[in-house]
């Protein structure tokens, strides 16, 4: 499917079903929204799925990784190696994002989008879970000049719009969006800085654990890449293809595809929402359709989530991605939805209403 | 057991466990600290179980359930025959604290710790589940006295502490504490405003919903309980003896238990904390062995958590009661563990560290 014909496709939540949602849950035997947030989340749920019967039993995270030219500015803690180093530990099942979402009952797919090494499915320990859609073995260094080009950054996007539709297609109720890229919250800061509109100190935190130094080449970083490329803030396709990512560009087609089809998805934390942010420069009808699974510790993720009127799921101080954050809050979705199913109404239960 | 020699057997949690524990996550494969407060949660856990690998794999609430003469000061949105209604209800399985139990595969035990209602366990749908624990017909009015005698408060700590030894013993490895009973916000605000030192407005909220006259007159109540009683701060069965009640009491005494057999206990929101309160007056070591599961929306609560030095794991805007805020975040300590115990290190994945 063509990116136009995606941002067509995709409408308004139909706010009848939240109405609808609404009214049941005043039935509940428990005194008026007496739990808060999760009342909110059950009956947006409603509304995407156009049902007073949600669910969100099949669960999946797609983490998207790909690689960064601008790592060569020397803006992570850690060395780039790492990126394929870690597709194959969450491939093992033996990273953060598997143990959460072994937890909540979480498929955990992975994507090449564009990570540096080759990896062979077939010569790899749990490779049937990695989906290989290369689009270029890492970006170009985005403070020296684009990251991408436009096309490259259309394809990311329905790319990642093709690979949630097929998990929709399979059954899956809802997805969480993950990453994984040595150096992508640089990429992040920057399209966070341009969409929002916010300083670039507000928006440049410490990711993986940068010291001062680094901080500071990451602010260069971030800054030279918006005054070489001057991305223009409405087109969500040139932020993307001159500042962004390839992992970026497939979370913002998951995000995209979520709104398609009316199926919720679970942003994670600082990266999966600058995917968000890309998304919903394209279509803001998206922020309808999303979660905000947690607020990251990476300082400039609240000005994110605010500026997407979000309110994060869990605050628990965490920062590490991987979609870690947006599974963990499918565990307190999912309650939610066990609350909006299958508590008794004040009459099914003989209770006195006040 | 007496509580006497309950108190004797708490002892601190071992601080070298928590440190063997943060050794552990230092190696995991993720940068330091990444998972922030999952990270805090686990490491207590292997302090207080006094192990590298924790398990709260079987849980269970217990909703300790009491009615209190003081509702016939009008302070609640609700009949007093509410609380034997619910208590049904959780028998049914049909509130929110057996939906929200049900996700995070918890067990839920009702106790009858003093209401009004004679209830047959035998011949009610899932009696079976009913503790019947009776300390007397619910409280005397604490506003015009003491809501009961100190032989009956510590009746009720006693009971607690005996029934969740009993859970534990079965091999329950955490443990969340419930309530049910109609007009018991009023004396948990009291007992705050008296353990804490806070003002009466702080502590004093709308409950279950009540309008600005009965607002006020649960701020009478809560003035004329503490005037006409003088509760002792220092003396926790004394405060609860003049201005608590017996599930609170009830609750107080699972708090006890856990710091005494060394296992954790969630709490829940206001009258559990109450709860806490009265145990943490009583011996202050068992703060080592709480969670508070969630702050709740009743606006004294995060004043009694700050006291206690608790953070909450969830914020929600819950404000139910029942247990459901302890019990949603067993499943986020549940993921905490998973992490510790199921993700790789970085020497076991092969991962270079920075």
């Amino acid at each position: 499917m063509e990116l136009e014909e995606i941002l067509k496709g995709i409408k308004p939540v139909d706010y009848k079903w939240i109405e609808k949602a609404r009214k049941r849950t005043a039935q509940l035997v428990m005194p008026p929204r007496a739990l808060g947030k999760l009342h909110e989340i059950s009956e947006r749920l409603c509304g995407i799925q156009k049902t007073l019967k949600p669910s969100v039993n099949r669960k999946a995270v797609l983490v998207m990784a790909g690689d960064h030219g601008v790592a060569n500015e020397g803006v992570s803690a850690f060395p780039q190696e790492v990126t394929g180093e870690m597709i194959k530990t969450f491939l093992r099942g033996g990273a953060g994002i598997n143990a959460i979402s072994r937890q909540v009952g979480a498929e955990v797919w992975v994507v090449d989008m564009g990570i540096i090494p080759v990896l062979n499915p077939n010569a790899i320990q749990g490779g049937d879970r990695l989906l290989v859609h290369k689009i270029a073995g890492g970006t170009a260094n985005l403070a020296q000049g684009a990251a991408m080009t436009r096309k490259e950054a259309e394809q990311a996007v329905v790319t990642g719009f093709q690979l949630a539709t097929e998990l929709f297609h399979k059954g899956v109720e809802i997805l969480g969006t993950g990453d994984m890229g040595i150096g992508n919250t640089t990429p992040s800061a920057a399209i966070g800085t341009v969409i929002i509109g916010t300083t670039i100190d507000e928006m440049v935190g410490r990711g993986t654990g940068v010291d001062d130094q680094g901080l500071s080449r990451k602010i260069d970083a971030v800054r030279n890449g918006i005054q070489i490329n001057q991305p223009d803030r409405k087109d969500g396709l040139d932020v993307l293809a001159k500042i962004g990512g390839f992992e970026i560009g497939g979370i913002a087609g998951c995000v995209l595809a979520g709104a398609f089809h009316n199926r919720p998805v679970v942003i994670d934390g600082f990266i999966s929402t600058a995917g968000a942010l890309v998304a919903h420069a394209l279509c803001p009808q998206v922020a309808d359709y999303m979660f905000a699974g947690h607020c990251s510790e990476e300082s400039g993720h609240r000005a994110m989530l605010k500026y997407l009127e979000l309110e994060p799921i869990l605050d628990l101080g965490m920062r590490l991605g991987e979609g870690t954050g947006g599974a963990l809050a499918m565990g307190i979705m999912e309650g939610a939805l066990r609350v909006f199913n299958e508590v008794l109404t004040f009459e099914e239960a003989g209770v006195t209403d006040k």
